[in-house]
């Protein structure tokens, strides 16, 4: 089959509130094929900036738009998706949001693959099996301990095993103001439940706060510290890991998620002493790179996880890349509220099963549908001309 | 002083050709303040993707655009530029465009501090000496040996003593062909010139094919063998350049344009056994993030080369960073005939002495002027609505 349309669709909130909650919009990117498919991606990412890459003028033969690095070519095998991918990345190699932006549509095009196949994308992206993980609520600190108990609470009443609390005031204050925040998590959530806390590059590069924090939320019984450092922080990172092994301090030290192309996760898998690496598929320019990444992390011996807070379109792009291996047991599960989010793909979704695991779907492509209607009602509508030339205009779905 | 407005425009020829040519099209960045300052910066980046990143709705936190960080700011000293530097990198943590994009900012915040102060940027920058640096004519490879030929005939007509050939028909026949173009360049040059080439990561991952070049460019005099790998194949970079040196081949290795980010370049100095690092200003967010690069490799013992394809606001910009390096004695210097490129700043621009030789202005600011007429000649017109409110319309210099 052709590739006949690549649509863009930036769909947000009313109000867009000035947290650290990623489900307040999203790019979504619509795949139509010459035989009547269609595939469904979506991007991590600043929905206009994304658009522009789509879009932009050819400044020179290296930055070169992905809808003309797309449109017209054929799709038939995995073999043509990871072709593509690099065609488009030839084309905007000097395109810094080259991989944010392709995100979308390398996800899509997976999907109307499989559609087209009649395969779940986890098999043709190699892998034997889609097995059970277990789905942690990502969810963000409250303002105080009192709000974050009131936050763990409702995640046990949504039977959840697992949960992950992040940013709001960790590591604002004193370490005795972040004790009491992750013990009111603990508080809540019970001694059994998993916990992991992601402090939001809040650090910098200061590997004495960040190792204090290891060490009292390891007597917590936190599974991972996240993010405690900035991203490009590697030697610091892998000071923080050493002196954790070193002590004996029984807490894994977690990144990855400002990866946004394989040698950027590929560096800090390699030269971070990461114990968990978290890929966004819809920042790391799709599921194509993405499996890069949990291959070698699985040679590596470090535990993949996915960062995903979007809707169930990436919830489903997500777990599909790491389906196969068994190892990789945790999975990062949006516990949100957003209209917008929850509302993308219902009613189908990736949900939970009786024991409270998910799993990559079996059905052909991602296995999730997108309702026309929460786009319809939440979609912007964006207009870019360059000398009076309509580049972009958006189209109702 | 404050910071009163900052002005986007994207500058194009007429024409724009598929082909490895960075001069064909530009976005100059200016800030004024309140005191009737402007200093000016320039992008090495698709100017309509770093347009949008400038003004971009916020989708979270860690997606604010660049004039809502900086714009009203105070900026009186050096630890201001740093400050408002970091402040938009955490504004656009997790848009990935923020480097290329906040590289324009970045460049035209050290200019108007500089005619503030009534500094050079070198000075300003923590430099204590602006050194000579050898320029050396950047051109690409003619489409054969003869055309190749020419090219350098040319070059040795403008008193270049070196030059630096790449992309073109390089790699993408046999190795043959390939030692005949650089036969080409190395007979029209003369034995005594420097001679450098660029292969703009044709042989991918493939360390033999590169090693092959390697060996045989080295027979020709070649100074460095330039990006033989694509900028993420580390490993390879590693190999290829440990193969080198154990076989007493008399080349370098160089690469590290594709660097966005500090941490990019850092990890090409310290895992990719490179021999020079090439930097582009308007790629890794600016002279602030340039300068730590070149600090860096003064440190590691690897020379700092300024990677720059665009006018000679990036030539001023890119030297200031290494000004005060002696041992950083060469500087890559556009020898094209881009009349958009060298309009911009007509008449002021970094040109050579009697020796050949240039150097960092003593000049406040950058020591370049912006020459209106060009942008009005050359200047796009960019308009974005988002939901029929316009977020950007090109307003004349």
């Amino acid at each position: 089959m052709k590739i006949e349309a690549i649509d863009l669709f930036y769909v947000a909130l009313p109000e867009i509130k000035r947290a650290a909650d990623g489900t307040q919009d999203s790019l979504v990117v619509r795949v139509r094929t010459d035989n009547g498919l269609e595939g469904w991606g979506e991007c991590d990412a600043s929905p206009l900036v994304s658009m522009a890459a789509y879009v932009m003028p050819m400044s020179h033969s290296n930055v070169i738009n992905i809808r003309e690095a797309l449109l017209g070519e054929t799709l038939d095998s995995p073999e043509d998706v990871i072709r593509l991918r690099n065609k488009a990345g030839e084309y905007g190699l000097d395109v810094q949001q080259l991989d944010h932006a392709v995100a979308g549509a390398d996800i899509a095009l997976w999907d109307v693959l499989g559609k087209h196949l009649g395969e779940p994308v986890w098999k043709l992206i190699g892998h034997d099996a889609s097995h059970k993980k277990l789905p942690y609520a990502s969810v963000l600190f409250g303002d105080d301990p009192a709000e974050t108990r009131a936050v763990a609470d409702s995640i046990v009443e949504r039977d959840f095993r697992a949960a992950k609390f992040g940013w709001g005031p960790m590591g604002r204050s004193s370490l005795a103001d972040d004790i009491a925040l992750v013990q009111a998590a603990r508080d809540g959530l019970g001694p059994d439940a998993k916990l992991m806390v992601d402090a939001g590059v809040i650090w910098g590069d200061n590997v004495d706060e960040a190792y204090e924090r290891a060490v009292a939320f390891a007597d917590l019984g936190v599974t991972w510290l996240e993010e405690p450092l900035r991203t490009e922080e590697v030697g610091a990172y892998k000071a923080l890991s050493d002196k954790v092994r070193a002590n004996n301090v029984n807490i894994g030290i977690a990144g990855g998620e400002g990866a946004d192309y394989f040698r950027a996760a590929d560096d800090m898998m390699t030269n971070a002493g990461l114990d968990f690496v978290q890929i966004d598929v819809g920042r790391i320019g799709g599921i194509t790179e993405a499996k890069r990444v949990a291959d070698k992390a699985h040679e590596l011996g470090i535990q993949y996880v996915n960062h995903t807070f979007k809707s169930h379109l990436s919830v489903a792009a997500s777990i599909h890349v790491f389906a196969g291996y068994e190892e990789f047991d945790l999975t990062e599960y949006p516990a949100g509220d957003s209209a917008l989010i929850l509302g993308l793909t219902a009613p189908t979704g990736i949900f939970r099963d009786s024991d409270g695991l998910i799993r990559a779907s079996d059905e052909p492509g991602l296995g999730v549908e997108v309702n026309l209607d929460a786009i319809n009602e939440f979609q912007r509508m964006v207009k870019i001309e360059v000398d009076g030339e309509v580049l972009f205009e958006s189209d109702k779905p």
